[in-house]
């Protein structure tokens, strides 16, 4: 999983039908430094992430489990919020 | 997911049998800037994305279900569009 | 999907042995200013791709699916050409 | 596979139901100069690895199946620790 | 797939039950010059890769299966050896 900011949200009319009525969060991932890079990612959320938050996303099969977990397979996404963060403990004795 | 320009498209006479009739375009991952990266996907369009739009674009079993819902694993493809944006809301504020 | 160039093959007499009979060319990514790349990776090939062509690749699930049509996961690769390239159009305009 | 040097941990109150009691650690992938990166992936751990130490982390299925092996799809997570390093070694002659 | 050089192995006597007597390999992913990078994978072996040989390593469920060709989705890892390179034929006329 990675860790990034929600910097905004996306809006898409026209989409696959079964990605209907799902919030699309754009994020940032961040570093050791927790700079953010300037790549985006475009994850689904319904843990109600908000713009600043930093959240764990993560990828393929895990990412539909998080949105739909009684069917994850029918999800055209592959890419979720999973959890949002509270704390991050780095030991900085550890860093380059 | 990622959000991508379209630039182009690509044809094939030769190709796997399962990926007869689809259409192929050729799109240009964008950063947070909104910048296009030289970098380029190929990717399975159902939606009909046209040249010069900004699309979301899934990887793996989520692509296949975008092209083929009954019956994705069907499909020698691992990239799809599954969305046609119509809005980027991004919080200037922050990005670095 | 992503588009390379084919430059090589690569032979294994040690290999896995659902990999028995199967031809692995050397192909190089190319970006949208369709200059190859240094990076390389290794794809099975059904299709008779021959050197200095451009293909169309698929990773994971859709390699194999190109492969084995009736049996993808028997095999022991993630990465095969999907399709052998005629035309690439790329609107100029849309580049930066 | 990939190494990493485990530097810290994370918590989220509100995450995906799936994830409820499980540890995530912040980990740094390392290179062949066994120099950490500035890159972090977040990886779910029950081997108990500390602050400090050298892992081998896994992507998708395979860590899943690490982290449950009786139910590995019923998790939202796409990372985990599989072993904790004892000794690496590398045979410099064969480094550039 | 990707074309690596084997430079070390690595060892862990704390692990996922489900890796236990697996010969786990460090190598080095190389490019189109064939030049070693500095990054590493680590890479279960079962073919028998010694120090400085070129292999062919793959990914995901092809790694499994190549290491389990019974029951894949019992193993927790996703690289593996899939070839032990005899012979890489590039035609340098192609290369940039």
């Amino acid at each position: 999983m990675f860790l990034a900011k929600v910097v905004g949200s996306v809006w898409a009319t026209k989409k696959t039908d079964n990605l209907d009525n799902l919030k699309f969060l754009v994020v940032n991932p961040i570093n050791l430094k927790k700079e953010p890079l300037t790549d985006v990612v475009v994850v689904a959320d319904v843990l109600g992430a908000g713009i600043g938050e930093t959240v764990i996303c993560a990828y393929g099969h895990a990412a539909r489990k998080a949105i739909a977990p009684d069917d994850p397979s029918a999800l055209s996404l592959e890419a979720a919020v999973v959890g949002i963060v509270d704390k991050i403990d780095i030991d900085k004795s550890k860093i380059k």
